[in-house]
């Protein structure tokens, strides 16, 4: 075997990377578990027509084939799957039967997307989705809900602040109807152009595109200016002298939104009403967000969702859904890039136990069964080298102590301050933020300011 | 969308049974990292050319295709990993100017393989495994290490007995060379065929595939069905007369790894000498082990692993390893399908809050948020229902209490006894058991004996 070159778009972690990995995985988790949402993995293949529905999105897809296999086989017609939404919607169609509804889930996995690889954006990439999915029906209240857990979630991570900025379809839908928008699909689809193109230019497309008379078009770009942290936007929207149903419907939950996922205030993460975000994607029917990290904007959204009246349909029974979806890939592996987040060990053991000679290694291994049965992370060293070389070995790795077995009595050395004091296997214990890794951010990182 | 059909080869879990698979998975991860192996993952593609060195494997490797590229763009040669070793075999070579040497690391992640899917073999399946890597040479007690590892990890769960079945390449090579065995590879991989062939004709092919004379093949076959719990083996192997250095190192190495697995005992591990298992792949060289679920011997080994001397080498450094995986899914998919092991309940929320009437919801989620702050996983009702269906809603879910909010004080009730007590959001905690979903085995299970 030669050495091998990495394989762009397929980011690989080193250990210590990897602890901060997982302990956003573990962090999100515990969060999404205390709220009441299951964990699902489905497997990683799609049959290619359920993924393969038309749009862009096909030049993406990796299908599957066995090497040797003709294509006669069944599994021709396979691939991988791209997000988290469309398996999801087809494990509650094929389980419908055993699941209860309205179905809590969380599922954190891999995807895969043939686009070219740029920073935040892999060929493979992990993301964590929560979604709240009923039978027929799907009360508003569970918006808010989905939303709220998503903000706890990242509010307990150690990234950069985040912000969440939502909006509301209905409401757009609404205001644009009251205004006598000949096309509002396509006038939505145009102002979510806004983060891409002047206003100028946005309100042309408006024009040309959506039908608009310019003065409807100006108006539209009022309201997507509007951006507020609380919920007097919906006196802003009032202002602007547009009366419909649908648009009042809208208000309401987008203030209720706001309201519940900024009740009882957030250290790390900031909720607004930003009335331009639109989410271009038609299934969305009513909630929807969009995430952002402070310091990386230039990533887009690390986050995003909303209501789906139809996440899926058998034909007989409907399930609409509300979910929204983080970034695991997207945000940590520039933050780790950057040195914002480390990991501050690239070993679990908290302790080396030193090895006297290879004739009394056993002696080592039964301190280290001793530590290990108080739940304290060890390894005996590799070899019975002298002492400052043991030492270094566990300085390389980061491990914090290191042990001495003696028959007149064991010591413990804390080689970064230099302590050694006598230690009884049965009774030691590491003070607890040296028990395992921990996730380390840089001091520029708390520097960072909101946007 | 119609309903969809499950894809045979693929099978996915329902969320209880994910409970089930995640505590084993959470269970392994703690003893592995207890005895100071890191975390990794790879990604799950890796060159076609790296996979395919020939061999019948080819058949089995998924390979990748964009959709709509053409075959000039990089993504052409990719292919899905079909076992942990190769990747971590590359991972070592790639970034082995960032790892330090010996190097433990353990991995949990699926790999593919098109094979035709039966009882324990699926086409896309998770494995753990744990390796040590050292770079140049890596002594033999890490053999004992990592196996005693695994002993550790498959004792602390829930499934049914585990045996595991050592041998030692050296031991068998010596015998065979002390033999005069003419063809010692092809010796060792015709004995591998006992447990497909009866004896006897395993003695023919020794004699027409090896160029064994028949005496050697009947003595072959006795060192083959030496099977002990104990180092007793030598003295069985000594008395066979065969006098060669190579088996007297084979014999001190295994002796080593016996003991020092069955060391101190363990609850559901039985640790074996078995001469007849050979591990017919050629790059083992020393420790070889395969391990057996009782009640399960139809599925063959549930894991296996060995020491290898070239794991991997770039042509100047070689990097030699011992390892042993677990077959999570193997083993977990056919327990879960026979109902001896099961998750509690399908969601993680201990209490339902319930809700009085939708103007009061607030008061609900208020609670619900007491109770989470103090790490009570919990859900508020979707409806405020009769206090009966809200009940009812929280039995077909499997949650063991509901809180009534109430205006001159609360309410919990464990379901399941009825008792009803007055309780404070601040402080009320459940019994512990009742905080997180459990394994349960079923009583079946439990009378299953050591095969």
């Amino acid at each position: 075997m030669s050495k091998p070159t990495p394989l762009s778009g397929f980011p690989e972690l080193l250990p210590a990377a990897r602890v901060v990995e997982r302990e956003v995985i573990a962090s999100l988790s515990r969060t999404f578990e205390l709220h009441g949402f299951a964990n699902i993995e489905t497997r990683v293949v799609e049959p290619l027509d359920r993924l393969a529905k038309g749009g862009e999105i096909d030049k993406e897809i990796y299908v599957l084939r066995r090497l040797q296999a003709g294509d006669e086989e069944g599994d021709a017609g396979l691939a991988l799957h791209f997000d988290l939404t469309v398996p999801f919607a087809r494990y509650v169609l094929e389980h419908a039967g055993h699941l209860e509804f309205p179905f809590r889930r969380f599922q954190i996995q891999p995807a895969w997307r043939g686009e070219r690889p740029q920073e935040g954006r892999y060929r493979q990439f992990t993301q964590a989705d929560v979604d709240i999915v009923g039978k027929d029906e799907l009360p508003f209240h569970h918006d808010v809900e989905v939303m709220r857990v998503m903000v706890d979630a990242l509010d307990a991570l150690p990234i950069p602040p985040v912000s969440f900025q939502f909006n509301n379809r209905k409401l757009i839908q609404g205001f644009y109807r009251g205004l006598g928008m000949p096309d509002v699909t396509t006038a939505i689809r145009t102002i979510d152009k806004l983060d891409k193109l002047p206003a100028e230019r946005v309100a042309e497309l408006l024009v040309s595109d959506a039908g608009a008379t310019a003065e409807q078009a100006r108006r539209c770009l009022e309201l997507a200016t509007i951006r507020v942290a609380d919920t007097s936007f919906v006196e802003q929207v009032r202002a602007l002298g547009v009366e419909d149903e649908l648009l009042d419907e809208g208000l309401a939950e987008l203030a209720a939104v706001v309201e519940g996922c900024a009740a009882g205030g957030h250290a790390n993460v900031t909720v607004e009403a930003n009335l331009r975000i639109a989410r271009g994607l038609d299934y969305y029917t009513g909630t929807v967000v969009e995430i952002f990290m402070a310091g990386y904007e230039r990533l887009k959204s690390v986050g995003g969702g909303g209501r789906y009246d139809a996440l899926a349909s058998d034909g007989r029974t409907t399930y609409p859904g509300v979910g929204v979806s983080f970034g695991v890939s997207r945000s940590l592996i520039p933050l780790l890039a950057d040195g914002v987040l480390a990991g501050s060990r690239a070993v679990p053991s908290a302790v080396l136990v030193a090895v006297v000679d290879e004739e009394s290694r056993s002696v080592s291994t039964a301190v280290a069964g001793a530590l290990r049965a108080r739940g304290i992370p060890c390894e005996v060293a590799a070899s019975a080298q002298k002492f400052g070389k043991q030492i270094r070995y566990a300085e390389r790795r980061g491990i914090p102590y290191v042990w001495f077995p003696g028959a007149a009595g064991h010591e413990v050395k804390d080689i970064r301050s230099g302590d050694q004091e006598a230690a009884d296997p049965a009774s030691w214990i590491p003070p607890d933020e040296d028990l395992r890794p921990q996730v380390v951010r840089s001091s520029s990182s708390t520097e960072e300011k909101k946007q």
